[in-house]
C-alpha cells in the first residue's frame, strides 16, 4: 500500500468526527512529550476516541496504513512511555473517562480508562469504599494498568497488577478481548490480565479496566518518625516488616527530600530523615500495631514519632509526600526530573540506599532518595541540566551504578514506573534469555510492530 | 528424523543413569493416570532427572525427537492434566525435592518442584514461618504452580500466582530462563512469572521456584458454625466479607458432606450445613473479629458457633475438611471422582449454589457441596460409576449447567483445578477470542508442540 499521511487523516475522517483528529499545533506539542527528562518527539495525529467501537477501528486502520499507535492518558509517565519516537498516531484517552458500574457486593468497579484516580476515589466514597493503588501522580487508571502502576499503599494492597479482574483490549489488528472474569481467583487458560499489565501499549490498547477496590478502612492512623539516619529509618521498616506488622504505608523521605517538602509544601517538619507510616484497621488491632511500631521504632533510635489521627492533618502529611517530585521540579526552574526506581529484596534494601548515598556523593550530584521501603522500592530524585552534558553523563551513570548494584542483588531495574525508553537498556541484564520469550509473544501479538514501537522490548525492524 | 522408540532409550540414557529412565510396567501405570475419573493413557518412558540441567537434556533430545513432554509432581491433578494421552516421555520430578534456600529476612523460599507442601511447612517451621496455599492434598510446590492450586487461605493470602516471585524454567527447546526476580515487586518487561503460573507444562517445565512464605500469626481461632440451610452460611459469608473481616479461611460443607467427613474422620459434628472459620492476628485485633463474626452469624441464623483454640482441636478440624475428598472416594468404592470447580463473583455465590444443589437433584445425582467460598469458589463432589453411561452422562450434563451458570455471571469453569483435559472444552465459551491469543503465545513458545500435548489450548496438530 503506498498511501499518505494526508489520506490516513482522511480514512480516519470517515468515522470520527472533526474535533475527534487533530493536528493542531498545542495538541501535537502537548502529546510529545511525558513528565520526564526524555526528548521529545510528536505524534503525526492525535484522535480522541470515545468508545471500544472507535479504538477498534483507528487501530484496523492504523494497520492497514502500518502507522505506530500509541496510547496515552495523562502523560504522567516517567520513562517516555507515551513519547511517539516513530510518530504516527496518539490515541488520547481523555474523552472516555466514565466510571461504568460500582458493584459494591463484589468490592469491584470497571471503568473506561481516561478515569484519573482522584475521579474515581470521588465517586468511590459514596460506597464507602476506595482505591488503593496510589502512585502520587493523578495518573490514568488505563496508564496505571499499562505500567503496572504502584506507589504508597502496595506494601499492604499490592500492585496495580493484583488488582485487575478483567481488561478489555483491542489488539493489533482491531480485534477486541477480554483477557479475564469477575471472578476473585482462576486457572482457565493462561493468565491474560498480568501479560496485559505493564505491557505498556505494546501488546493492545486498553478500553476497558474491572479492578478490586476495598472498603475504608474503620480506623486509620498516620504518623511521622525521624530518625538520625537513613539508614537507622530502613533498619526500623525492616524489623516492623519482620515482626509481622500490617502497615499499610511506610514511605522514607531523607534530609534533602525534607527541606524540599517544607520550602513546597509550607511545612514545618523536622529536617531529618523520616518515616512516614500509615495503620488500618480495627480499633482495637490498629492500637496493638501502634504500639509495637513505637517500641521498634525506639530500638532503631527514633527521635520523634508523631501521630495524626484527624482527616486534615493526615491528608496533609499524604499531600506533602506526593508533591515532592513537584517540590524538586518547582525548586530547581528549568532542570529536567530524573528518577532512579529500582527494587530490591527488602534484605538488601539499607545496603541499596546507602551505595546509593555514596554514589550520589562521590559524583556530586544534588539528589534525594526517597521510596515505597516497605516493598524495598526507593527512587532518587535528580534535576538535571539538559544543556550540562557532563551533568546528564553524571546522572546517567547513577542510574546505571544503581541499577547494577540492585540486579546483583535479586533486584529489580523498575519497581513501578515501567521500562518505556528509559530502562530498555537494562532489560537484556535483567531477563537474559527470558528477553527472547518477550520477543515472541511481541511479534505473535502485533507481527507489524505498530504498537507504541521502540517501547519495552526490542524490536526486529529498526526505524529509529 | 526417523528414530525409534529404542534409540530414543539409548539416546537418553547417554546422561541418565539407568534407575532414572523406566519403561518399568508399575512406573508406567502409575503415571498414566491422575485422581480423577479421567481415562488413562500411559507415557513410553517415565524419566527422574536430579538437576535442571539434566531436565534441559532431556527436553533437547524430546524436541529432536518430536517426543512429547508431560511434567509429573505427584499425580494429585483433577483434570487430567498429567495423563500422557500423545504418550512419549514423563518427567517425574520426585528426584527433584530439595528447600534450596530460606531467606528469613525476605520471607521468601526457594524450592525444587518436586518439594511437598508438607515438607516445605516442616521445614519452615524451624523459621517461625509458613506456607500459605492450601489446597488439600499434599501437592508437589511444581504442580501447584503449574495449575496456579489455591485452597482454604486464599481469601486471605491469595493464589500460587500470588506467592511466585520467580521460576526457573526450562523452554521448549531446552533453553533456560528465569521468570522473575526476588524483587517485592517489579514493572520490568512483560509478566512472565504470571504466564507460566498456571500453564500446565505447556510453555515450559518448571525447575525451581522461588516464593513468597509468611511468618507464623501471633494468634490462630478456628471455628464450626452450623446453619439451618446452606443459603443462610453463604449470606453470612457475603456479610462477613461485606465487613471487612479481614478472615483468613471460610470453608462451607453442606449436610451430606458432612455426614461423610462424620464416617470417615471419626468425627461428632453436627450434621448440618456449617462454616469452618479460621482467623489470624494479634490478640486484640483478632478478639475483635471474633465478636463481630459471632453478631454477623446470629444474624444469619446460625444455630452454634464452636471456637478451637488450641492446636490440636483445630489440626483436627482442618484435618476433616481435607479428607472431604478422601472420605467420598473411600465411602464409594469402585467409583470415581469428579469435582466441579466453578467460582463466581461472590455476589452471585447463593444463587449458584441453590442453582447447583437444583440440578444435582434434578438429575439424581448424589453429590455433596462444598467450597472456599470466600472466594466464591465452590465444588461438587460425585462420585461416578465409569460403567454405567448414564450416570457419567449426568453428571457431564451437571459440570456443563454449573460452568454455563458461571460463566453468564462473569465467572469462571475452574477456580483452582485447572484446565487439563476436563476444561478444554469450555475455554472457547469462557474466553472468546481471548483463546486466539493464547494459542499464538502456546504456538510462539512451542512450535513443535511437544509440551504437555492436548491440554489448556487448542492446538493445530490433531494427533488424537
Amino acid at each position: 500500500m503506498n498511501l499518505t499521511e494526508s489520506n490516513l487523516y482522511e480514512e480516519l475522517r470517515t468515522f470520527l468526527q472533526e474535533h475527534q483528529v487533530s493536528k493542531n499545533e498545542t495538541q501535537i506539542e502537548q502529546h510529545s512529550h511525558d513528565e520526564s527528562y526524555h526528548k521529545a518527539s510528536p505524534p503525526d495525529l492525535v484522535v480522541f476516541p470515545e468508545s471500544t467501537d472507535e479504538v477498534s477501528a483507528i487501530v484496523k486502520v492504523a494497520n492497514a496504513y502500518q502507522t505506530p499507535i500509541t496510547p496515552y492518558g495523562l502523560g504522567t509517565s516517567l520513562e517516555g512511555h507515551v513519547i511517539p519516537y516513530d510518530h504516527g498516531i496518539t490515541i488520547d484517552f481523555s474523552q472516555m473517562n466514565k466510571v461504568i458500574e460500582v458493584r459494591e457486593k463484589d468490592f469491584l468497579v470497571k471503568v473506561q480508562p481516561g478515569v484519573t484516580r482522584s475521579q474515581l476515589n470521588k465517586e468511590l466514597k459514596k460506597y464507602g469504599l476506595f482505591f488503593t493503588v496510589d502512585p502520587g501522580a493523578d495518573a490514568t487508571l488505563g496508564g496505571m494498568a499499562a505500567t503496572n502502576a504502584s506507589g504508597t499503599t502496595s506494601v499492604k494492597y499490592g500492585v496495580m497488577r493484583d488488582q485487575v479482574r478483567d481488561l478489555e483490549v483491542v489488539l493489533a489488528d482491531g480485534e477486541i478481548i477480554h483477557t479475564g472474569s469477575l471472578a476473585q481467583k482462576s486457572s482457565s487458560g493462561y493468565n491474560l490480565n498480568s501479560l496485559f499489565v505493564g505491557s505498556e501499549g505494546t501488546l493492545g490498547c486498553i478500553t476497558e479496566l474491572t479492578f478490586k477496590v476495598y472498603g475504608i478502612p474503620e480506623h486509620i492512623v498516620a504518623a511521622r518518625a525521624s530518625f538520625p539516619s537513613v539508614n537507622n529509618a530502613v533498619e526500623a521498616v525492616v524489623s516492623i516488616l519482620q515482626a509481622g506488622v500490617p502497615i499499610a504505608r511506610v514511605e522514607l523521605v531523607d534530609e534533602p527530600s525534607m527541606k524540599q517538602v517544607n520550602m513546597f509544601s509550607e511545612t514545618r517538619y523536622q529536617e531529618q530523615p523520616t518515616l512516614f507510616l500509615e495503620f488500618h484497621g480495627n480499633e482495637a488491632g490498629l492500637n496493638y500495631d501502634v504500639e509495637f511500631t513505637k517500641e521498634i521504632v525506639a530500638d532503631h533510635q527514633c527521635e520523634e514519632i508523631l501521630f495524626e489521627k484527624d482527616n486534615a492533618a493526615r491528608n496533609r502529611l499524604w499531600e506533602a509526600r506526593h508533591n515532592l517530585a513537584y517540590a524538586y521540579v518547582h525548586g530547581n526552574p528549568g532542570k529536567k526530573l530524573m528518577v532512579t526506581d529500582v527494587c530490591v529484596p527488602i534484605s538488601e534494601l539499607a545496603g541499596a540506599i546507602e551505595h546509593a548515598r555514596e554514589k550520589v556523593n562521590e559524583l556530586e550530584l544534588n539528589g534525594g532518595i526517597t521510596g515505597h521501603v516497605g516493598d524495598g522500592n526507593y527512587h532518587i530524585l535528580l534535576m538535571m541540566d539538559m544543556d550540562d552534558p557532563d551533568e546528564v553523563n553524571k546522572a546517567e551513570q547513577l542510574n546505571e551504578q544503581i541499577v547494577d548494584y540492585a540486579l546483583q542483588r535479586g533486584g529489580t531495574c523498575t519497581g513501578e514506573h515501567g521500562v518505556g525508553l528509559g530502562k530498555m537498556k537494562y532489560q537484556q541484564r535483567e531477563h537474559g534469555e527470558a528477553l527472547r520469550v518477550m520477543e515472541k509473544i511481541k511479534l505473535a501479538l502485533d507481527e507489524k510492530e505498530i504498537l507504541n514501537p521502540y517501547k519495552l522490548v526490542h524490536q526486529k525492524k529498526t526505524r529509529l
